[in-house]
């Protein structure tokens, strides 16, 4: 290794190690933190994270990656190394090409927008939210002018949560997606309906608590690596590849919250945990998107979890453990409660079938936003045609409707199209899984994973934030990210739960 | 507030907020981190720890002392302002005095030392830890040197955990306990000795964790603005004044150890949450010394929690959480059960009677060491004889003898007196307090701490690292720290429960 690379490599560890320090502070402060802490945490999340900006950003890090640019212009281009200096300068660019005044005005503007976007949506008047959101607009746009022009000027939002993907993708993916799962839903909705009322009684905490506990365990979650937690918002933090953690919530009396909460959290700590370990203290160390990361959490709590083998194996211990709520219930029933479609207001609460759904209208107001061809002023009625056509029904207001997520009030724009492209990378890679182990129902059927994680682990884990997305994927199965998996994934279980 | 002022004080918080990291990353460590996470979490608190000393060691910070020290010159010296610039300037210099160089060598040296240390005492051979500890003193020498002369070496160590604090001083004052306090021991050694086998029965963890939480909250512990947890050792940190966590651990077959741990550390607590608002993100906001936090701790602990009137209101309420264990005991042998001396090898065992002897021994011994006029092989000899002299047992080896603590393999050569000082100046205090509020024991048998609280908030808590603790004391009850009431109470105590 070069003098100049060991050098480089040193500085950026230090960044890794300023950045554990702030997901902790993150961590705490969602977990264990008294109230009486939060101002002094504001402080010491800000000093810290600007001091984190300045040091990476700092103009020796960026000479050392112009010479050592040169210095691999022959090398492997898909050694470790050519990829580090790969992400890592990436990042630079994109931490430097903005300026410092712009990313203060920017801060400020979204602190203020985080109030108004609150108090509009407690007060269902999207009005007041609005100045703000134009605002909002108007700088991510300068935004996308401080860097080199795309094909598009949302790729460039979209670069930053999912490396590489083109507007021109994600358009053509969700024009598939809109079609067949529409008339999906039409179909579902015409058909007999699911009961699940068993699940909306009382669990007690402490079964749900052990039980997710023995599902993680058998997934392979490890937890002299990792641990789980309480937190308002479940969520997945690392502070290195052997320091993973994830959170949970519990409601007493609708028991899938937890127990799909905990598999879908472990399945993002799988895929931290998964990482060569020869990333530590590198940029590598993460996953490859917001999107792959979300392929990994929607295939244990989905593909897994929400499978009759998974439930074959695991029914007869969760009726042990909640023999008053599941004893009378038959497996069949079970399964198809716990899968029940219904088109419902809220994103975060929506079920397989739905989901995209919801992720398309955003995805659609966003990109018209950019192009300048839809006011905000005219969003929420936007909002409700496009709610109607999709989902089937109207919101009845806007605190329910377009005022319901937090993303556009933080800048988010670009965000949300990687929790779609979560479910379809996941069945993508579950398809070509199957083919690679083709008794894995079997192994399912029995309560074995590890043939499952070690597939995951070699082909995709591991490689942590070496490859982009798409290149990721390609390596994997063969082609690019699509729709098709996804959609006769969803077809093919539909219809035989609603019997269409 | 001049502009240089605000400056300075602009960038000192900044360098409370990176402590601040540091001590969450180490609170994590010790509560709740998974077992990988060592190796990172040692990355993570090199880097923070010294990227903090390179922004407070910056010659900018130098430049500001220095200006606003002529600024300064005739304001009120008393003023916070001047007191501020006095502390910051007192750490400046203790932090650029010493050659990078030097701290590097430093901390390699004992690194390798509590190796060496943890060995010879495993192996109960002190020879092993020998050429360190002679390693170790040069060094502390070679540290002495980078300050001004003193009245004498040693009081350059002790300046670090007890400010303004002599050499002088402290022998004298253990002069004076040396002797009075082996007297009261041969004296005990003689009379009826008392019987705690109740205490050293089965006590669930559970329960014992509720009464803390009882006992603490009655105290005056703020949960709002701290929390406790578990940990092996219990401790108390700060990441502000308003959040203040302590720690605790369990024995289930000797019941005090938790409670009056958990007294002790509320004790700490209560201190740091005392602490004036103003001083939020500055480096007022701790305590004035360690001695000082130790009286604290050590009143709460001691004087209230070892008390006839504290019983006598709670021990109902233990009785009742421990009916099958305490139901047959009375009020007066329960409390000399929990204030039974006995002379024994381990200082963190010691009772209140027999600490003081446990830390002249290793004051002698350091200050010999500083002076020259004992060698490192002999130690372990000294030891024993003194050990003989004062406790009238003899280490049966050095493991339990001179190799017990871990102080001197971090080089904490000037540390232990102030555990002494603590007991000291805690009773010192409390002779003042009593005479502010003569029915503090009628108070405190009705259960209630407001008045005890609120006095030592105003007299001491408030003040934060304002005052040296000489000063503090000085300022409060009218004499610098002497230890006439401690030996008072002692031997008014335990004159009473051994019938002397």
């Amino acid at each position: 290794m070069s003098e100049k690379f060991t050098k480089l490599k040193a500085l950026i560890a230090e960044v890794s190690d300023l950045n554990a320090a702030q997901a902790l502070l993150d961590w705490d402060q969602q977990t264990y933190m008294p109230s009486g802490g939060a101002e002094g945490r504001g402080h010491q999340l800000a000093t810290l994270g600007s001091l984190t900006h300045q040091k990476f950003t700092s103009p020796k890090i960026g000479a050392l990656i112009e010479d050592l640019k040169k210095e691999f212009a022959d090398a492997d281009p898909d050694s470790d190394e050519a990829r580090y200096l790969k992400v890592v300068s990436k990042d630079y660019d994109q931490a430097t090409k903005v300026p410092a005044e712009f990313v203060a005005k920017f801060a400020l503007l979204t602190a203020h927008a985080h109030e108004t976007w609150a108090k509009a949506r407690q007060e269902d008047n999207f009005s007041l939210f609005q100045p703000d959101l134009e605002e909002i607009l108007k700088m991510r746009k300068e935004y996308i002018s401080f860097f080199p022009p795309a094909d598009h000027p949302y790729d460039t939002l979209l670069d930053q949560f999912e490396p590489g993907m083109k507007t021109a993708d994600v358009k053509e993916i969700f024009g598939v997606l809109r079609e067949r799962q529409v008339e999906l839903l039409k179909n579902i909705a015409s058909a007999k309906q699911v009961n699940d009322d068993f699940l909306h009684i009382n669990y007690p905490e402490k079964q749900q608590w052990d039980f997710g506990v023995e599902v993680a365990t058998k997934f392979g979650y490890d937890w002299n690596r990792g641990r789980q937690d309480k937190s308002v918002h479940p969520f997945t933090t690392s502070f290195g590849i052997n320091d993973v953690r994830i959170t949970t919530r519990f409601m007493e009396d609708f028991f899938p919250s937890a127990l799909f909460g905990t598999m879908h959290e472990a399945g993002h700590g799988l895929y931290e945990m998964g990482i060569n370990q020869e990333y530590s203290r590198t940029p590598l160390a993460g996953g490859a998107s917001l999107g792959v990361h979300e392929s990994q959490s929607r295939l244990w709590e989905n593909l897994v979890g929400r499978s009759m083998p998974f439930w074959e194996h695991f029914y007869p211990r969760l009726q042990e453990t909640f023999p008053s709520q599941l004893g009378n219930v038959a497996l069949p029933d079970f399964y198809k409660g716990i899968n029940k479609v219904e088109p419902s207001l809220i994103r975060v609460e929506a079920d397989e079938a739905t989901y995209n759904m919801h992720i398309m209208l955003r995805l659609e107001l966003e990109i018209a936003m950019i192009e300048g061809s839809v006011e905000i002023k005219d969003l929420p009625t936007l909002w409700n045609t496009k709610f109607e056509e999709y989902l089937g029904i109207t919101p009845p207001n806007d605190a329910e409707g377009v005022l319901q997520d937090i993303h556009w009030s933080f800048g988010g724009l670009g965000y949300f199209s990687t929790y779609a492209l979560g479910n379809l990378i996941s069945v993508q890679l579950w398809e070509k899984m199957n083919e690679d182990i083709p008794d894995i129902d079997e192994q399912i059927r029995k309560g074995e994973f590890s043939t499952l994680l070690g597939w995951l682990r070699k082909n995709v884990h591991t490689h942590g934030r070496k490859y982009e997305p798409q290149e990721l994927v390609q390596r994997v199965t063969g082609s690019k990210i699509t729709p098709e998996p996804y959609l006769r994934y969803l077809e093919n279980k539909y219809s035989e739960i609603y019997g269409l």
